[in-house]
């Protein structure tokens, strides 16, 4: 857990305090199932509930204990003991600990989970919000680096949209992998505990039953777990390089935004770095390193081994407190994105339009020229001005123009034609298209 | 792809053949769209389907095409034409190259996840056939590899069961990811082909439509995809691992099936190994690995870059034909697995009942003992059958007759009490239990 | 960094207090130099030494100027002023932030580094220690969890030891490749900067001069640096993989320490887990998981990009942090290892003398019998004890017993000759040539 | 192994062949040693090596005995015996499987690398001979994709040179980590066969003695060895990454190379994609990734498992002959590198002379100006600048030019001095140390 990189409302979920008041609550309500069953006085639950919710669990006091003990959770029952008196002796009857940290680790992941879902509708909000601003912003897009067609800068957003709604969709299917409980015994077999006291702490605590658990609740879930953050990560990371290319002093067309304090104070008004998306790079290979160790932690020994604890103890909180802090990052560099249009259009307009040189290519032949005729007209003209941009790195020679005064195009194609051809709303044309899928409706959603 | 590890089914979906065959599917799809539309002839789209459809591609011929044009699709394209003729020039109108490989590469993935969840039923029902057969064979659950309670071998299965249904629903997760098509154009825009070519291209494959690509699919779908693989291999891993330690020299609870020919050969008959599910442990961390490389494939420049293909050459057929091979193995050792129910129960008698000692414990508190005499009785007890176990590796000394000779004990507890605490059915009573959540009944299913 | 897996002499190092005190001393050098070379005065020099030199940073007062500043360095650099006075405009002349922060990151490297290879020293002492201890301790080696042949408890730990050597010695490369220094401005061109500030400042620092830097240290050097930590985890889990197999309940011929304390206290003495080295297993993973975002990191933009900045802010101290305590522990295991060479013969010889059976078959062959008859005679004999072991986990059949029986056997090998065969020294008559290839001599060392 | 990412040479290592050609060598120099020490006879060494070396052996028919004995080393015996007569009988005597096997795998990966070297040495004097072409090509060096300060063209290919022969050192160093060589029985311990054997074997095949070896070449080397290969890889994606970078359209500095031919027969000239480098980053995950699972094989269980051998089955030929075409393939990119010094001052240059603010500011403090009043002086000529670039990606407003006629600034330093500022010559005067601390001199080589 870096401090830097953490916010407080999930950082809290990984607290001490956080973990043993969870604990409290497990060790509760089954209490409460005990005693429903018989197994244990009414009253007693009842005490542990009101002398325990009550109580504020000293952190260092448990500690304490623990060194003496050599047990984290007879510890705290130990600290428990201290607040509710003799009726503590009723607290964990038949339980083993694993049943009391495996169910509280999937209670604070299924938190976690909640917040990084919160998150994510923050980042979608911005998304939507930026993408219908600038749905019909025309900008290239590019393959490999280099100008291919034109799209729109709002299509761009829509992408993303689309991919966090993806990722969305997977957080609340890992969310509902880890969403179980196991208060089962020592190996899973229920020897010593009633399969009932499992379903009622179950649905008290808000998770299902695991089916079937082995001391440990399998790993397998946490390893879906993580790898899912790592691909949730891999998305921002996408994002991220988006912006960072964006920013690119030649590029320039959309910058992380810089307040008007910060420009103001600077003798180098070039330099501004996308520093924000860089960072977002960095936290994302971290979030997708920790799949690994989880997926290496599904294969334990027979009923179970703890190699996996020291592994959760780091991934647990650096994965979700990481990805929470990416992901409200993100939503600030997408929500105040500065963007440029006039350097969209004037990116592309350094190419002195040959980005549309292939629909010409295309309308001479539809104009009956061979293939091979078609291809020495276009290339003949195109290359005098690629010649003159590769240059200076802008156009002075303009390809409409150039076409305009080839003899041999106008004898194909008539001014009004060449000149429709360079259209860029012919490119555009299914923005709205492509809006409806992704949002439902191409029309901006009206502020709320 | 290792001819080892590879079964024909799965490797014939990566082959040339199949891959020309499924873009001539998708051009000649997309041609009937076209037609629809107008944009070219219908007996033209005709044409195509009779004479490609009965066409036998030659690899070796458009590999030659391919060294000349340096592209592979203009390559195929061109033999295609070979077959259709003339009609060919209304083939892969307003398309770009992507749009045919793209959705080429999702139509292998989701046929190979196919093949995976055939693999992953025939499993189930290997793991569930077995799990009633041993429903009631006493084992004893480990912890750290140390005798922790009895539990039955069928509730180990039963567990694995679960875990592989898991497994099942993330691979069915993973095919929906993955089995999206996209016919959207050079940046995905639209500009030259209508979104309704899509539309009608992605029905005939069995696809859906991605919302939006540009010019590719994009690659967090993959990247979720190839996560999902790695997590099922660390699940085969979890089973692999279970069963070697099963055949270790010291437990051989239950073997990897060898043949009696085998078995009649050797002078050395302690020496079966476990090199199928060794094997199978290797196998998985190769799957683990690839997810890796999938995940930093997702963040792709602009509207795309081709840094994904390479590692989808490797991974694509690797992870799919090994993940395949696996899990046939697996299902294979547990087809066949040897099981020695008396070396489950042998096992734990070496230990000479010490596996009660909770049990006395708690009855000896329950009878009115205090906790720490309590302790005292057990303890002086245990350490005798102890003593003599880890002298000897089996105790020579009887937990039970040790209790029944204390007068300490035998005066707060009768000897029908002490000797009820050794009942193994205490242990084994909610297998029943286990199974109705696992398979929805405890009773063995018929035949069928 | 979780505190309960750091120790504090490592996480001192990555303490803000010595950031910026390695800060301090690479800013004081640089105007030693700069002194020297008469860009700023010697004076000013001397009293940044003596002021600087003297103060206590205050962290707190820092990060508030960073809070302001939105800039590391230059916080440290204003509180530097607050202690130094006006002397302090001539620190940093020249100079840029990453020059200060990549040289202090590879400081903190190279002494976490020293404290890592005294951590493999201790470590390496103690495997030395207990290998000698138990060079002629006869135990059976094992190929897939198998009895195979057997070797000797000291050659399995001078295997140790040399795999450790081996680390010792990556270690070391490991710490060469990151223990360069840079002084050479904001595109590494020494625009601003004479080289020679540089020199001055490596070799105080007891570094070596990056060769060619651009704003930034290169990251190969760290991710091969991360990379090495991650093969000396995978040789702790090793290690730790072999103790966990041999406490196994069924095998139990060595056990991780426990006080006689401990032991008298629990009333279930077979539990006895083996949980330091399950741990280490789970530290061994994370530590593995550093290398892969280390390895992300190289590809920086151009002269540099920020992106790893955030990945070292976590792996730089959890995994130097992690794999000190690791190896602390795995000696601490090592040292107090309880080792039970009663089991080590008791489980070799539950399987009755099987493990000569090859040495018998050949034996057969030599003396002039077809391979065929011998297999028969050996396998025929072999057969009977197999068959006792695998029913009751002990075979209650002798095979040297059953041999002397088999007169075609007798026929062929006198007894003398087949009791000769089961000779244990066979097996280990070359320790003293392992030890001497491992320890430079097969001869105890004298305590000291 | 993908065909079209694999060279002969190298695939060749990895052919069958090639490896019961390794095999016969191990078996026959172990031959020699046994009759040397009187254990064969010396007449049967030489049959071996007479009858086997003339032998070609053939795949399917050891394919075809594999398949029966179920033993690929068997099987190969079984065959070499075909030619060698009742000779071979005398072949293999006190070896184990693995004697051959681990060897031969070493043998593999040491040619390997003496492959990767010379690939290596290539690419170096690839990079030297470029690095010296443009030792004074002024380019802006960039900082988070932003222009920050000028250097040279061949400082970059500098410190991708020193970043290469810091690979080049870790190669070599992997290669001794694996140049080993252990014929040392079942469980290592030299029961059935001499050491001399070992040392005999492994000096015939350029191989040290594996100190202490258990049935396996311990397999952090192995880990160490694909660690390595993974940093390179890493490394290859930098320089692809900047190449990338320089090949965009608004950047242009840099081309991979196309054949007049391509350029003629192109109507889109400005679609030249950097496909080789976006290829190698690609590549670059693959081999990084296989470094995972390399590492996961170091804990093998107690003597040996096999669970190493599946995935080595996968990552040996595929690291090798992925990193050696890929290191072919770069080599050719950068030797064959379009390189376009106009465009590089013609980048530089729409920045107005901004680059040159910092040493204004400097100039001006110097000059005695408050920093407060040299930071507005600086900063209302450079916004002017700035705002111009902004709004059309090139300057119309000259920063020198405005700062000449800013009276402010013209009454603190003289025009000359403003001027001299603006030389490009400040920032490239240190090329030269550069280059000789990375070729060991500045001096263009002399073309050898």
């Amino acid at each position: 857990m870096i401090p830097r990189y953490s916010r407080p409302e999930m950082t809290a979920i990984w607290s001490q305090e956080t973990k043993f008041r969870i604990w409290f609550e497990i060790e509760a309500h089954a209490c409460d199932a005990l005693a429903e069953l018989g197994v244990i006085p009414k009253e007693a639950a009842k005490t542990i509930w009101e002398k325990g919710g009550a109580a504020t669990f000293d952190v260092a006091r448990i500690d304490e204990i623990e060194r003496e003990t050599k047990h984290d959770v007879i510890a705290f029952l130990t600290h428990l003991a201290e607040f509710v008196g003799p009726e503590a002796r009723f607290v964990h009857q038949g339980m083993t600990s694993s049943d009391v940290l495996d169910t509280c680790l999937n209670v604070q992941l299924v938190r976690a989970t909640d917040i990084l879902l919160n998150d994510m509708d923050a980042l979608l909000a911005a998304l939507k919000r930026r993408a219908f601003e600038h749905k019909d912003t025309v900008t290239i897009g590019r393959s490999h680096g280099i100008h291919a067609e034109p799209t729109t800068f709002g299509v761009k957003l829509a992408f993303a949209y689309a991919e966090f709604e993806r990722c969305r969709q997977r957080l609340e299917a890992a969310r509902a992998e880890v969403a179980t409980c196991a208060i089962s015994g020592a190996v899973g077999s229920f020897a010593n505990i009633d399969p009932r006291v499992e379903e009622h702490v179950a649905k008290a605590m808000g998770l299902a039953v695991e089916p079937v658990s082995t001391q440990v609740i399998p790993r397998d879930r946490h390893a879906m777990y993580f790898a899912t953050l790592g691909v949730v990560a891999s998305s921002i990371e996408r994002l991220a390089t988006e912006i960072r290319h964006l920013q690119r002093t030649e590029v320039l067309e959309a910058e992380e935004y810089f307040s008007p304090g910060q420009k103001g104070s600077s003798a180098m008004p070039h330099k501004r770095n996308p520093v924000l998306t860089e960072n977002l790079t960095g936290l994302a290979r971290m979030v997708r390193a920790y799949a690994m160790p989880a997926m290496e932690n599904v294969a334990l020994w027979h009923e179970r081994d703890i190699s996996h604890s020291s592994v959760e103890r780091y991934i647990g909180p650096d994965a979700t407190i990481t990805l929470d802090f990416a992901l409200a990052r993100l939503t600030g560099v997408v929500d105040k994105l500065l963007v440029y249009p006039e350097r969209m259009s004037g990116n592309m307009d350094r190419l002195g339009g040959l980005v549309h040189s292939q629909r010409i290519l295309l309308a001479l032949t539809q104009a009956g020229l061979s293939r091979e005729d078609s291809y020495r007209l276009v290339q003949r003209n195109a290359m005098k001005v690629w010649n003159s941009y590769q240059t200076s790195g802008s156009a002075d020679v303009d390809f409409l123009e150039e076409l305009l005064k080839d003899p041999e195009v106008t004898a194909a194609l008539s001014p009004e034609t060449i000149r429709e051809k360079f259209d860029l709303g012919y490119h555009t044309k299914h923005a709205d298209t492509i809006f409806t899928r992704v949002f439902g409706s191409a029309d901006a959603p009206t502020a709320g």
